[in-house]
């Protein structure tokens, strides 16, 4: 047998396919959970050793950028060995959601585990797998081209799971560093059974609310139903942030969003229509509204506010009859393009002041807010990627809004006025942010092969 | 200097004095907390260490009770030399509650510290201080007359804190060993600057109830919002339990609560005055109710819903931005005399079934309920509490209504079919069950002087 001519012949070699698994393993082993203090270290062994896979396979400049201001570390590297064409900016991240609750794995969280076709492991769909393909688009043309057919930076981030903290000042350092004519992202999902090219995020606004009462516990029985009680008013105002046809009832909160014009809707629920069943399958259920949306619009083209955690008081072994000190609400409000996150935190302050007794203290802290994105699809590039989908996937993909929110996307599209290739590998039921993470291996394949194809298509 | 001639003598001489302070020390040193497992060898140790003093002063047949279904351990102790007089059952108890949130000690809970004339730990108040005084009592009459004014039985209790779960099969066993002509418990407070007569108690019914939703976690960004939220939806019918008007709304639960007359109202505001300035002295604010109830009969005469504990998702370091799968409230329910506490669970599962949207599970789990009481003041012994008040304290106690709850005065009253006198020696600012948790020595040099006179007044 010859040695593997093209990108594709590599890309499909058993052995190859082999040693990239093996190299998604050893990804998912460091386990780089940026919200977590003790996994800084990890971060940065984990950044310095994807700068020495990229080096390995032919990228030049690859090294690790120490974070801005106590950020977390990142990967570039670059190979601009094509003057005249187009420079291509492939974007990932390295970091992951924590694996808490750790009970609910059934395999460990970061150790990589091959069972029926797919690899388990916290990271495996979000993003590390999704960023792998990129890499191993490029070994592909580098191994057997010995060149890219357009020019490309790499940049690996490490704090996407924490909201990109630092990204405005990071682009504030390095936007020249990542110019590019298009970025590439792989941090989404399929559509079905192929990839859907996101043209529209939501945004988001995480946000805490902590509410407080005496600043000591109180006995229940002493003083039960006498004093206010916070975690009773926290409920209250989480209660009231929703109203009886389930629409958000937080006054100005919805006040700059548009309404969609009906065809819009339309192509939106065709595209999402499979979300319906989806939702059944993973044992949810839809949450049923009367005002005018449907679940999957909820979900998608209309903002949304989430609870992500609750806590107060004492829930361990045993009973502790008490009014306790204070409880906790951790939330994020997902936003539609046209609203701004300050007006909408500013509505959140308001409406938590009306609605919370006077007596009760409380606290709102709000994370980064990120503005949704609506991209041009008219830009050529967007022609490029519909052509690798179709020439590996069979189909064009789907145009699609996703209720997802990723930073960088909005970042990258207003700080470098580029368009954005959000080109998501991931499948539905890979439980990403959840127990038993995992990435489907031929889906794996086929995302390499997309963009073996999308380079070309770009060039 | 010639030896104590009087049972008061000796309860003021400074060496006693020293040495009662030292073995409440020694008490509050045995982590004896109920409610968790890892506590259990020291009710073992602790029982036995209170045998073991009430031989040593005197007292016959001292010993560990052994735990009825699986139950904890209890003391009993008897002295029955006074044939043809009253016997008088004295009980306390000596677990406690956790200790948690320990950060919020600025003592250690289980090491006892004296300071500006207190003794600081877990449980010196409730009720490892107010038992002492009962033997502290004993001692006192056996060292210098070598008997008793009265019989005398002794049982103090180890699993008070948990609701006494196997209180009903113990007294199964042991009503007759108990068998008396009236009972003392000491495990409540001051009204103000004297022993209140406690002669009604609210009920209590704890639950907590879980809310789960779809088996794993959902991405908050790709389902929020389209998905039912078990943490909107606990907040929602923890909200739902109380009306716009602060009463509570749970259809049902009002229905047996009898309005009492206005002059019953009226003596217990007056005999409660005081607990106004002591919930603003405390940090606390008084819920402000429109039912025509105020805070303090909220707290004492009217039922009431605590919420102990919330707990949901993600609240740990970072940002975890999931639907979680469940919530968990923890509550308890405090009730008056004429509520029985199964009809009040029937309507807690009828409101939750008809509240939570179908589609999210729940589960409720209550503790066993205790029945509120009223007890029959009429009663002689009611005459020799109100003496004894008089003589150590200036001023005759006010009869009161208390919003606690102590399951074993509703068990003793009705199982032993005695008046129970409740005659507490606790201070508003021990902070029992919070952090910090104390007892006024000078308060309990009184106990003792008020049980001492008690006992001859019993005679």
């Amino acid at each position: 047998m010859r040695a593997a001519a093209t990108p594709l012949d590599h890309a499909h070699d058993p052995a190859t396919r082999e040693r990239w698994i093996g190299a998604l393993g050893r990804l998912i082993g460091f386990p780089t959970v940026s919200a977590q203090p003790w996994a800084r270290p990890h971060l940065q062994t984990c950044a310095e050793w994807l700068a020495g896979l990229l080096a390995s396979i032919g990228m030049q400049r690859a090294h690790v950028l120490p974070g801005v201001r106590g950020g977390a570390p990142s990967v570039y590297a670059d190979w601009l060995g094509a003057p005249g064409r187009r420079t291509v900016l492939l974007y990932g991240h390295f970091d992951v959601q924590p694996a808490e609750p750790l009970a609910e794995w059934r395999v460990p969280p970061f150790r990589a585990t091959l069972r029926d076709g797919k690899i388990y492991g916290r990271g495996a769909s979000d993003d590390k797998g999704q960023l792998l393909t990129h890499l191993c688009a490029l070994e592909s043309y580098l191994a057997t081209d010995g060149a890219l057919p357009v020019n490309v930076k790499v940049w690996i981030e490490g704090e996407e799971e924490l909201g990109s903290p630092t990204l405005e000042p990071f682009l504030d350092r390095y936007a020249d560093a990542l110019r590019a004519r298009v970025a590439v992202v792989s941090d989404t999902e399929l559509a079905g059974n192929r990839p859907s090219l996101v043209y529209g995020l939501r945004g988001a606004l995480p946000f805490e609310l902590e509410v407080s009462g005496a600043p000591q516990e109180l006995h229940s029985g002493r003083f039960g139903g006498a004093v206010l009680d916070p975690l009773q008013h926290l409920c209250g105002l989480v209660a009231r942030m929703h109203d009886a046809r389930g629409a958000i009832a937080i006054p100005g909160f919805l006040r700059d969003v548009r309404e969609l014009p009906w065809g819009e809707r339309v192509r939106n629920l065709r595209e999402h229509e499979h979300d319906v069943d989806l939702i059944g399958k993973l044992g949810a259920t839809a949450a049923r509204t009367a005002d005018g949306y449907g679940a999957v619009e909820h979900a998608t083209i209309r903002p949304a506010i989430t609870l992500h955690g609750l806590s107060g008081g004492y829930t361990g072994t045993g009973f502790k009859a008490v009014v306790p000190t204070s409880a906790l609400a951790r939330a994020s409000a997902r936003l539609v393009p046209d609203q701004d996150p300050r007006h909408v935190a500013a509505a959140i302050v308001a409406f938590t002041r009306r609605t919370l007794p006077r007596g009760l203290r409380w606290r709102l802290r709000f994370a980064r807010g990120t503005r949704g994105v609506r991209m041009p699809v008219s830009d050529p590039a967007f022609r490029a990627a519909i052509n690798a989908v179709r020439d590996v996937w069979g189909a064009p993909p789907p145009f699609t809004v996703t209720g997802g929110t990723i930073p960088v996307v909005e970042a990258l599209h207003r700080r470098l006025a580029i368009p954005v290739i959000v080109l998501g590998f991931g499948k539905e039921d890979d439980r990403i942010h959840g127990a038993d993470e995992r990435f489907d291996v031929a889906t794996f394949y086929k995302g390499v092969d997309t963009m073996i194809r999308l380079l070309a298509e770009l060039a």
